[in-house]
């Protein structure tokens, strides 16, 4: 999307690093390329018109090129200039949004943890708002002294001294240049790495957080606070501000973070972009993973439909529910109770006061409908109850909250279905969720009991597999295929997402609380993709410490063949978007990650970064396209979708509805187990598909050995059968690895406009 | 005062022990006297004027007697049998209601904590509304086995069973025969020692609470909790229901403690009665301290009017504020800042928010005004305002809060005065309260500024002499002279009774936040004199345990001969009911008790159980009266109102107004100092008064020995100069010891009428 700022644009523009030179310099002047960065733009647009077209950003690492603020006359002129490749408009991104090392086996005794040290000195780098530097998460304790490979910086800023990096917190630089040039006039209210908002201080404490004690979301989630790879390194590069962030300053953050010696990129940012040669996080990752660096991306929320920007070349991560339930127990006067749930953030009193069922008043919600409900009572609402005459009248959980809160009503108990209120930390009355099922009993009694009376206790947290298995994928996750390229199953994997427990900026609303009193918080309990890519980036960092020789696509690989499509109950991972069917493979990806089994996968689907550049050059994209992903040194001679990938998706295009199609892939994979090895495969068919394989079996006499084999699926193109899941599974003989890749069919991401 | 029960009364019935077995079978029937008290009485009155009289209790302890519920008729009956000495009606008592220990200079490297063992093997007996055994303030981590004198139970009832005692609460019984006799409708709905208030379960943990980390009262006064005496034991003796409690229930609990073989009680309980042989407090009191044992009972909260029942055989104890403010830290957007006071019970986020003076608004007392206020600012609410014409629009505290709580203004900012503010935990909505020398400021800066805005910060807790020095009398604490006995000084003590934390009951509202939502805690900062009293008893079982040899007259001559008139700034006490002006004895007695210097107090007034009855004697009491406070071996041969008491008071009735008056007070002292020693005095004469003391000098050549003095006072009944403080101390030669006794000259309590 175009940023109209009269007569100028924000561009960042792909270009050869001889375009720079060959710059006329009646454009740009003298270009200090590398101190511009922290120059002022803080004039407003009507005075720039006359001014000089500015340079933003050189990029050098994750991509060569720059961005610039330049009139639309002048963005002609270069277009023109010989050597420069593309030139693109810069976009507006937006953030998509701890028990759950515990949900993933993590632990100190065996596995992966004492394997990689914790993670020790691999850096992760997380792009997003920053950082609060002073959480406990990001305490140096235990850690030892930072690698010599670090190249970074602790930028001085805003209420930020470079001392306030440590052991931990190696790195910390912010970009705003182009955000700034944009919109001169918006006020940038915290000019450093300091996180105003708490996203990116949740993100990487997720990743890499310390161990903090007697930490809690008011009293819910209570315990010891740790990241996943708790002895990995931090460094952020601050490119979210109040508003978004633009696609230069995020260029700018990745090819810094490539440059300082990162290890691991965590990006809980979305785009709107769709295409992949214009979405600044695919060209950065794409740059990044060339230099041996994996990418992990959050799916997106945009709940179950198509993932816009499903980057092949990074791992992309949707969200998941861990076995945690926040429980506001309901107590009758005859003594039955209730696991329901709560997360009201403080320890409300309700304490054996009048139930009241009303019909007339259960929808709750308008506080002058509640006026009418006795004080000091505890009601029922049900938020179940739809109108179809008068939509704008129905009730939904947050209304009913609202009304709640303007009332003198002391508690309620709301009968809900809605999954959403199951990943919101909204909770500003006195109230516990319970379904509609059980609501029968507790209406029975209400409306025929002598003085019947309710008792709510909070701040309970209940850990296991009731009421509901885990993970469930979550209704608001991004599913695929994906709009920038279906080619490749997306999301990868599925990660722990819903109410996750991280560090926060304390300073701002963590929950709101009543009508008008909004709530800080140290830790914060948020959902979200976002929640869910640092808990993969954390345990690629792992991976990374255990095995340094891999690729950013072994660890993938690894990840993903190991990761598992069961819940906790041993069924196949439910979705809540669709009243908890099972989910398919463009849910979930590969399943929940599973650091523990990562660690020794078997076997390794590899592939190179010319192996990348081949897909892009099966992409259709123009030669300026495809150059602007894949930069200059690229050779498109052998172009091929089938890339090397852990996973398998079938399409057919809104043209090929009704046919028969068939598609071959292949495939290499190399033995990673110590020795020989002898494989054999295991399907699960799609429905109304066959499945062939060729070879059989797989013998490796050796570590590091490969093997080719062939997927041969053949299948009709028929838009009304929508879930064909299936699965191959490579077995080792003596049951000891199982290396699994989803395979679906689906219609392609045309077939949904 | 009387329960008037249709035809019934509740009596209890004060007689020698061998009125029981004289008594007409034909009132009593068979008396199974033991096994009584817990038969049910759960009958109407109505349906009982027909039935047979009940027994509800025998006293055989700290008192003999009974209390039994009979007719109008069987007590006129009653009263004309042989061996009956007297009979009241029942009567009912309502309650009154820790960073301290540090204020007080308790401390593990020296003084009386470690001479005291903290208390070890002390049993203090609390006469209260029971407790909540679960409370971590009461676990028995470090205590030793139970001392093989004691001879209570644990007494089953309802959700307590006797596994609920261990080393540190080691005894609990409850009494409500007497309350159900009364009032056999009144629902009991915790037949147990189990306080379902609170009240009794803080007062218990601020005498003798084990040491408990990481507690605080929703983020204020957070630290480790401990009582005065650590390690003391605990018997609680539940004598409070929900709507107080009655006479011959408190009787029996007294009855109980004495018999179970406690050393020391305490009663945080105020009763309406004055007179001292109608107090059931006084009567038993009485007893207890015949056995040896100290008594320590609050003043009373009925602010600066006259204590209903000052007992003199008990230590009376006042409350005073503690070195300790709860701040909610103002900061404008000038960057001034201002240290104000908040108790608002979560972190709210207040930051960076307009802020909005508005003369019109500023009253703050109603909804309706509120509404006027612009949403999400933080607006200037002044109580210092009063309309005299229309008294009830004018502003309060407590009208402000609530309207705030029910309005969109997210935060105030309060200029108020009236002290009660700062003896309260109620702190509904986001606030700060400032003094209106502040409010200067910050309402020039609001209409002022450019774009004015501030930010408040809560949960902060600040320890030291600013603001306010400390301690200063609570507004809210009764004063001398005392209605029921003027004669001696009361109060006795002052000690920290403001803003106390201690141990709560977890179940029931502790504080409201915002309009309706009532949160519970396990911790509570409550105020009053009932806090205070445990304090001084925790100090009696410290020295009770320093010095198992001492009289309950010995330890209390030991707190007030060593107690600290001054406050922290070395300036005489201050009084909050009267604008911070000096404190006189009849406000704070003795001073602020110091447990370090009674350990060592060099001389100590004592007394004997004769003394007392001589006392007694004086007071021109019917012999039935006097019976009933000091039972029936008595001597009444040597009346005398000149108890060797640590204090002095000289009266003036309103016969007496305007004349000139002589009192001697004889005095005998007891040298507990090691060795041979010498003191001479120092006096502080009050205003218009003479006083010669006779001898000059006291010489003691052994420890034990004892000297008597006489002190002469000659004053003007002047009832226009109230404040006529002065003191005696009685300094050793070599400076080691100063034994202070206060002096009041004041209208005796007639002239208050």
């Amino acid at each position: 999307m175009l940023i109209q700022l009269k007569d100028l644009y924000i561009l960042s523009i792909w270009t050869k690093p001889s375009c720079l030179r060959h710059f006329p310099t009646t454009i740009f002047g003298i270009l200090p390329f590398l101190n511009l960065q922290t120059q002022s733009f803080r004039h407003h647009p009507a005075k720039l018109t006359k001014t000089e077209p500015k340079l933003i950003y050189a990029y050098d690492n994750a991509f060569h090129g720059f961005s610039a603020l330049l009139s639309e006359d002048e963005v002609e002129a270069l277009k023109k200039s010989p050597g420069c490749i593309s030139a693109y408009a810069d976009d507006i991104v937006t953030a998509d949004t701890t028990h759950s090392y515990k949900f993933l086996s993590l632990n100190t005794a065996t596995g992966i943890w004492p394997a990689s040290q914790y993670g020790k000195d691999v850096i992760i780098g997380v792009i997003d708002s920053g950082i609060w530097p002073e959480s406990p998460s990001f305490n140096d304790d235990g850690m030892t002294e930072i690698p010599t490979k670090w190249k970074g910086i602790c930028q001085e800023g805003q209420e930020f001294n470079s001392s306030l990096c440590n052991k931990k917190l190696i790195g910390a630089r912010y970009f705003n240049a182009g955000f700034r040039a944009a919109d001169p006039d918006f006020p940038i209210t915290m000019n450093s790495a300091r996180d105003t908002d708490g996203h990116g201080t949740h993100v990487a404490s997720i990743a890499a957080g310390n161990f903090v004690s007697n930490v809690s979301f008011f009293g819910y989630a209570s315990g010891t606070a740790r990241g996943v790879a708790p002895r990995a390194r931090l460094a952020v590069y601050k490119v979210l501000w109040e508003s978004g962030g633009v696609g230069s300053d995020i260029i700018a953050g990745i090819d810094h973070a490539v440059a300082d010696g990162v290890d691991i990129i965590s990006v809980s940012i979305g785009t709107r972009t769709v295409n992949l040669y214009e979405n600044p996080f695919s060209i950065a990752s794409f740059g990044a993973r060339e230099k041996g660096i994996l990418v992990s991306v959050s799916a997106g929320n945009r709940g179950p439909r198509t993932i816009r920007s499903g980057i092949p070349w990074a791992v992309v991560v949707t969200s998941g529910t861990i076995d945690r339930w926040f429980a506001g127990s309901l107590t009758l006067g005859n003594g039955k109770t209730f696991a329901g749930w709560s997360m009201f953030p403080a320890r409300a009193t309700v304490r054996n006061l009048p139930l009241v069922y009303n019909e007339t008043l259960s929808a709750c919600n308008s506080s002058q409908l509640l006026s009418q409900a006795p004080d000091q009572s505890v009601i029922i609402c049900n938020t179940t109850i739809t109108d179809e005459d008068f939509p704008q009248m129905s009730t939904d959980f947050s209304s009913v909250m609202n009304s709640l809160s303007q009332s003198n009503v002391r508690a309620a108990i709301i009968i809900a279905e809605d999954p959403s209120i199951f990943r919101s930390n909204s909770f500003p009355h006195p109230a516990v969720v319970i379904t509609p099922a059980e609501a029968r009993e507790v209406i029975n009694y209400a409306s025929n009991g002598d003085e019947p009376r309710a008792t709510i206790d909070f701040q309970e947290t209940v850990i296991g597999t009731k009421p509901r298995a885990a993970p469930a994928l979550s209704d608001s996750a991004s599913r695929g295929p994906a709009l920038s390229y279906d080619g490749i199953l997306k999301p990868d994997l599925l990660a722990p997402g819903v109410l996750i427990l991280a560090a926060y900026n304390p300073q701002i609303m963590g929950v709101r609380n009543g009508n008008n009193t909004f709530l800080s918080t140290d830790y914060n309990i948020l959902s979200g993709t976002s929640m869910a890519c640092p808990h993969v980036s954390g345990t690629a960092a792992l991976l990374k410490a255990a095995h340094p020789e891999w690729s950013p696509a072994a660890i993938q690989s690894a990840m993903m063949t190991t990761a598992n499509p069961l819940d906790n109950t041993n069924q196949p991972i439910k979705d809540m978007a669709f009243n908890y069917r099972a989910a398919t493979p463009l849910g979930i990806g590969s399943g929940l990650v599973d650091p523990n089994r990562a660690l020794d996968p078997g076997l390794i689907y590899d592939a190179s970064p010319q192996d990348l550049v081949n897909l892009v050059c099966s992409m259709n994209f123009t030669r300026e396209q495809t150059q602007t992903i894949v930069r200059l040194k690229y050779n498109c001679s052998n172009p091929s979708s089938d890339l090397n990938y852990p996973s398998f998706v079938a399409l057919f295009s809104l043209a090929e509805r009704g046919m028969m199609l068939t598609r071959t892939f292949q495939r290499i994979v190399t033995n990673v187990g110590n020795g020989a090895a002898k494989y054999t495969f295991k399907l699960e068919v799609p429905e109304n598909t066959t499945i062939r394989i060729q070879p059989q079996t797989l013998v490796f006499r050796k570590k590091y050995e490969k093997q080719r084999y062939s997927l041969t699926i053949r299948y009709r193109a028929d838009i009304d059968v929508q879930n064909r899941p299936g699965s191959i599974s490579w077995i080792e003989e003596n049951g000891k690895y199982i290396v699994r890749s989803p395979i679906m069919v689906s219609a392609g991401a045309d077939n949904f406009g």
